[in-house]
């Protein structure tokens, strides 16, 4: 491929991703050939409905894959459709027909990730999924690359757009969870059914991503924990910013032994003076604890059209860059990993109690505590008409300990509700 | 070169980054290899004084650069010596003799930058330098590679950490600019010596790289305007934390035209909602805005032996890898700049100004801004016993108009002192 022919550039899916990408491509073009030496150019788009009106050459659409993933006029192929298939079946198609791949499909990566990995290196080309985890932020490739030296200890991540607006809501407001769903829906930052992002599924599927390329061995989205910030009230976010924390939905991804990873999703109480406190409304941001490097937090706009497309566009230069040179940059390969159980996470926890407001009950409940071995750090007692809710933090314990603690809070009669348990990031 | 044969590699200069470097290399030698496929070996190290004991293998010292430059048994070379000469010199011979380099040393590359890509180019090897600007943090790599297709508008950067950690505790301690340089003193984060990171040589040095890399421009450090912190007083970040702003040394590189780019250092005031207010201590931070990919923040730490240690550890990753498949990545290529002039600048702006405390001061001040065309945004007097002090907080005007309007107030009888000048970041 000589320095004057475009690199020809087929695109699977031609939604807001995909025609974000297009507009950007044809903007760039000529500044990106100038500064990369890469002139690109779409010449195959597999759409859904062939007979919408968009512009562009004759010819450019289809509605079958294979006309885009092996077509003969396509160097570089673009995965956007979403979905597990037919992407992966498209995909390992383009790759055996030797064409790199760039995907911004963090389904297919999180599930079949390994694969893929395989079928490109077998093919000795490029497979792109930068723009799968946080959008626009540069993430993958600062781990892959930047930090390809680094013995990593621990990523956590503002990773879900959605429900960081509306925790911020909640704190900046006083909001309530149900309003502040309603106001996200109302800008299409949620969806009509929002169970994906606020029930932690989809930060679920990044944090499987994140621990496969921070940690190189597989992690399945099913292997993460995760529990969403449905239960989290707006008495629970006031409370922790009394407290000097703010609540954030947190993918975490730790290293606990030699091939032992921890992945889980959960909303949790970050100190207002960590950098991930400060990320606001639907920002996201990664933050990397490594051995030598320190903390680093990589910040930005973790979805959307064209923050998306730009992440696409600079893996394609990249796949276009390798292409041209014959080869392919560095393919991840994954090793096995044994995951951890959650019950063995060691933390601090936050949770309420709601209780019946008569002598004795706050020291039954703080009984159940010292029995299972949790030791509480501070207690509050707040009154609410007939009951009386009670706010512990604890000391560092076990979650085994701190369920089976919960379990027998359940079982005592004064106890009438158990609210959120946020697990508390940051040192004693 | 085969999986199997380690890439060896020649350090120029063995102070605290490349003895962490090489420490690093030792630890992690196992891992990298299993990772990526490249076993790394130290095999050379230029070093000033042969006599100390350094451990490591006889033979690997040696106090003559060009015995690591273009030694035989060595594949990458590391420049970690500092300053312009003799560092030059050696990695144009290291290029010439087909090896690949690796530096940190943010004065060679600001200052001879493009005259060493167009060697680095002619010989076909690579010149990485993510180490040469905020330590750990991946900035170059991503500006490079993950933007390479963005429209970029603005990098705003913290990337010095001396002026930073100074500037947090004036704010969060009420501490005196005196006292806070004599505590950064004290705990080695400031020279004896501090001009060049109080009065902003390091952070412009910087900013020049910043500005070539995101410009694709050569600019130098001679080009880039310049203000210190010297000048910001105690009273000056109070009263910024009042308006709602915290007081940060900036490093600001803009595209202003076509083929215009606007480069300075200064203190500024940033809106404490601003991701960049909520960096504290020594840490570092890039702001990067672009057109399609909205707002980006790299947080990490910017100094230190381990930190920097790592960036250097992922660009001989990427050397060796790139060196092995027989090629280079991507070199930079240096267009020509025009640096916009200061007097440019479009801002809002914060003044204090001492002046005696009688009839008709506050007017004739008012007059000195309406001459000018500078519109006042708001004011606040404040006594101080026979002095009354104005601080005004301005409409976006003209630099060339803000300082006309200093100058006119200089000559103002009742006008004793005119304080910090400074900017203000953020829409109106």
């Amino acid at each position: 491929m000589s320095n004057g022919r475009p690199v020809r550039v087929g695109l699977l899916g031609c939604g807001n991703v995909g025609g974000a990408l297009v507009e950007l491509i044809e903007r760039e073009a000529d500044a990106v050939a100038e500064r990369t030496g890469v002139r690109l150019e779409v010449t195959r788009a597999l759409v859904r409905d062939l007979t919408k009106d968009r512009g562009g050459p004759a010819g450019r659409f289809t509605d079958k894959g294979e006309e885009v993933a092996t077509a003969a006029d396509v160097d570089v192929v673009v995965e956007v459709m979403g979905a597990v298939e037919p992407a992966r079946t498209l995909i390992l198609d383009a790759l055996k027909a030797g064409k790199p791949v760039v995907t911004a499909n963090k389904e297919l990566i999180a599930a079949v990730g390994a694969e893929l990995f395989e079928a490109a290196s077998t093919a000795g080309v490029d497979l792109l999924f930068e723009a799968a985890v946080a959008g626009g932020i540069p993430l993958i490739r600062p781990l892959r690359e930047s930090l390809a030296g680094e013995r990593l200890i621990r990523v956590m991540g503002i990773v879900n757009g959605t429900t960081n607006y509306i925790l911020t809501k909640m704190t900046e407001e006083g909001a309530s969870y149900a309003d502040a769903l309603g106001e996200a829906q109302a800008l299409g930052y949620a969806e009509p059914d929002p169970t994906a992002d606020v029930e932690g599924f989809d930060a679920a599927a990044k944090a499987a991503i994140v621990a496969s390329i921070a940690f190189g061995v597989r992690v399945a989205p099913t292997d993460v924990y995760r529990e969403g910030i449905s239960g989290v009230t707006a008495a629970d976010i006031a409370f922790a910013d009394q407290l000097g924390y703010a609540v954030k939905l947190l993918a975490v991804v730790e290293a606990v032994g030699p091939t032992d990873v921890a992945v889980r999703v959960h909303p949790a109480m970050v100190p207002k003076t960590h950098p991930l406190a400060s990320v606001r409304e639907s920002f996201n941001a990664v933050f990397i604890e490594g051995e030598a490097v320190g903390d680093l937090m990589l910040y930005g706009r973790g979805a959307g059209g064209m923050p998306t497309a730009s992440a696409l566009l600079g893996d394609l230069i990249d796949a276009a860059h390798n292409l041209r040179a014959g080869g392919m940059g560095r393919a991840p390969s994954l090793g096995t990993a044994t995951i951890s159980p959650i019950a063995d996470l060691r933390s601090q926890y936050y949770v309420s109690i709601d209780v019946d407001d008569r002598p004795g009950v706050l020291s039954a409940v703080a009984g159940v505590f010292g029995e299972h071995g949790v030791s509480i750090r501070s207690m509050v007692q707040e009154g609410l008409e007939k009951e009386a809710r009670l706010i512990f933090m604890t000391h560092t314990a076990l979650e085994r300990d701190m369920q089976a603690t919960l379990e027998g809070l359940r079982a005592l009669d004064a106890v009438d509700r158990i609210g959120s348990l946020l697990r508390v990031i940051g040192p004693e």
